[in-house]
């Protein structure tokens, strides 16, 4: 039977010839990751199960960037009791402060999702190592106990949208605007249980950062997983960062699609998700007079070197407003340290924002940057619900880096045309 | 009658020609200054007063520096309420996230503190300007509000207590370890109420870092302020920072002191203020084997940008433990940009440590660091109570910045002798 990209790797990784959507399957995974939330929860499962050892400790990641450095008592516990199962199972990619950064921006950095893998997190931003060519999909806790277990997971096979990209998008334009696009176009539930699989001669003109950001929000448009289809980009990619074999998996011409949807990346504007929902999005020639309080630039989203570069080009010889707090939060060390040695945290700090260590931080309102009532955010995170950032009646406006850096300039959410020099 | 240079100062904020201790005296302010913890409740207290208007919209400073970035919803509200109260009363010298740091490198930094000042501030690290040569004390959020309303304070003049400083400090000896020193001997009940007074030809041999940390802990001996007789590097330092007009106030040679304790610099050895008390001090050499979970460098005491240059110099070329988080707070946005730019920062992340925003954090257990049940911190800051940066069952360890950087590297509290390259 035809299958897509995602249906084929979940075939191999169940040892059977073909799947159809909707069937029931078991697979075998190549990595299970946690954070410091759901890591102690998976834990307490784990131990019910009552084996002693983890299924394989080098297939195991866990990385503690939600509430870390640890952001009161609660969080340090949390952090203490994954730390001590980590060491007492012997699992060899935990990673501590300092080593490390955002879960989903560290997995790929340090080549633990190649191509053509079965990966499940217990974090619903897992689907980012789709930008590889991988199924990676967010579990809740109980199925992480029983991958760290068992090593296997169940899965329902999900129908396919296919994407169909074509042309190149214009300058600052980038992957979160047209994953923000695409969320507008199919809506939050537009992809319920679906798997987003991009394709088209236009993937050419997308970078790995953009796949990356794309993938990630797969979710956000209620989707199982989001995947692209491996070229030469990404094959450089892996090669860079894993030593690791990998399979290129590629859909059958006639694999079945419930939709096709042909997006043409040159007519895409920068776009802007208002309130309270990843689809109400607007390009920023709609938005009207949006006066804000915050600006977040960072995040599994948009943490990655591109989009601090944009920032950047945004920032350079301008200054931040004196009514707004610009937290800009690099994704990882390895990124951090990128950025400060290409000058782009020396015009951060002159354009007069803050630069933290990376952390989820105030993208899921764990902390640095909560807002108040009544206060308004523009941040290049990825949900934009009620109160996700601090107080319910406060406000997440989501967009690129380049549209936030902007805002953060004027002070009122605007287009980086009127305001990089 | 003789006087010391804090009752010098008094009297003449006082508009007497001398004072003499225990007298109860209304001085006149030149600032009074507020964080986000202790200016919403002086708000207040302002506000039952009845005035309209702050007595002088030049001589307040508000810096929200001990929540930020907002950790939470409550803190977002006071940053909030204390944002509000600034922009109403046009008060000059508020600092929003990205134009500050904390309050008590940030104060001098501005200019905002200059030799003869008397300058209140609801924290009780406000003592730290004496390292200019001002009187400054740490006040209750009532007096605040008194004092943001009618530009004077009262007090009880105190008694003081003469520290004759001579000879040169040892390399990796740092005015953090000569502050220790002396709490160690004196306790921390040593100078209760009392001004401790630096003077001697040691002085020369001290930074103004030296200084400010040193002045910053005379609270941890119980003093009521600590103040060093002005020289040329502190002249020069308030010419550099600050265009105000100041007042050297030098102590008459027969002013009487409770007590005159004479410190040879070139005696002290890196000292470590062992939990819970800052007088519970060891010579490094003293400290036996105590491993260590987590360094802190940074904080009013230690996050300027010499206490930076000495933990640099003891990270370059090593790597932190991989069981310990290191976790580095320059003090204020300029002290960044300016470890930025030296490299400081790039040998820090090359080192495995992070770099986080400028603020108060783990310090006073706020958020970014904050300790787990059992676990142990070496930290450049002020305070090793009971619980201070956690759990009530975890430990502080105060030392100075090349004694944490050291004790990054092996794992356990550690003497830069033995590990920088």
């Amino acid at each position: 039977m035809a299958m897509t990209m995602t249906q084929k790797i979940l075939a191999a990784h169940a040892g059977v010839e073909s799947v159809k959507p909707g069937q029931l399957i078991k697979v075998k995974l190549d990595l299970v990751l946690g954070n410091d939330i759901t890591t102690p929860v998976a834990i307490k499962e784990f131990d019910k199960i009552g084996v002693k050892k983890v299924f394989d400790k080098k297939k195991i990641a866990i990385v503690p960037d939600h509430f870390t450095p640890n952001k009161d008592i609660k969080s340090a516990e949390q952090c203490k009791c994954t730390r001590e199962f980590a060491c007492k199972m012997e699992i060899e990619n935990y990673f501590e402060i300092g080593q490390m950064g955002i879960e989903h921006a560290l997995i790929p950095e340090k080549g633990l999702a190649v191509c053509g893998d079965v990966i499940i997190g217990a974090d619903s931003h897992t689907c980012t190592y789709g930008a590889l060519g991988a199924f990676s999909t967010g579990i809740g806790s109980t199925d992480m106990g029983a991958g760290m277990a068992t090593g296997e997971a169940w899965f329902k096979v999900p129908e396919a949208i296919k994407f169909v990209l074509k042309g190149k998008m214009a300058p600052w334009v980038s992957g979160k605007d047209v994953i923000l696009h695409i969320i507008g176009m199919i809506g939050v539930d537009g992809a319920l249980y679906k798997s987003m699989e991009y394709t088209g001669e236009g993937l050419k003109n997308l970078s790995m950062d953009d796949r990356f950001t794309m993938a990630n929000m797969a979710i956000e448009a209620g989707a199982k997983n989001g995947i692209f289809e491996v070229d030469d980009k990404t094959i450089e990619y892996v090669k860079e960062h894993s030593n690791r074999e990998y399979t290129v998996y590629t859909a059958d011409e006639d694999a079945e699609y419930s939709r096709v949807i042909e997006i043409d990346l040159s007519s895409i504007r920068p776009t802007v998700a208002f309130p309270h929902l990843p689809e109400n999005t607007r390009t920023i020639d709609e938005v009207g007079e949006v006066f804000i309080d915050q600006v977040v630039i960072g995040s599994c989203t948009n943490g990655r070197i591109e989009d601090l570069r944009a920032a950047a080009k945004v920032f350079k010889g301008n200054k931040v407003n004196k009514k707004v707090r610009a937290i800009i939060f690099p994704a990882t060390q390895k990124i951090y340290l990128e950025a400060l040695r290409e000058g782009l945290l020396e015009i951060f700090i002159e354009a007069g924002a803050v630069v933290s260590t990376p952390t989820c931080g105030p993208c899921l309102g764990g902390h640095m940057g909560i807002l108040a009532k009544g206060e308004r955010a523009i941040a290049t995170t990825n949900r934009n619900f009620v109160g996700r950032m601090g107080h319910p009646e406060s406000e997440v406006y989501l967009a690129s880096p380049a549209v936030a850096a902007a805002s953060a300039i004027t002070g009122k959410i605007s287009s980086p045309e009127e305001v990089a020099k």
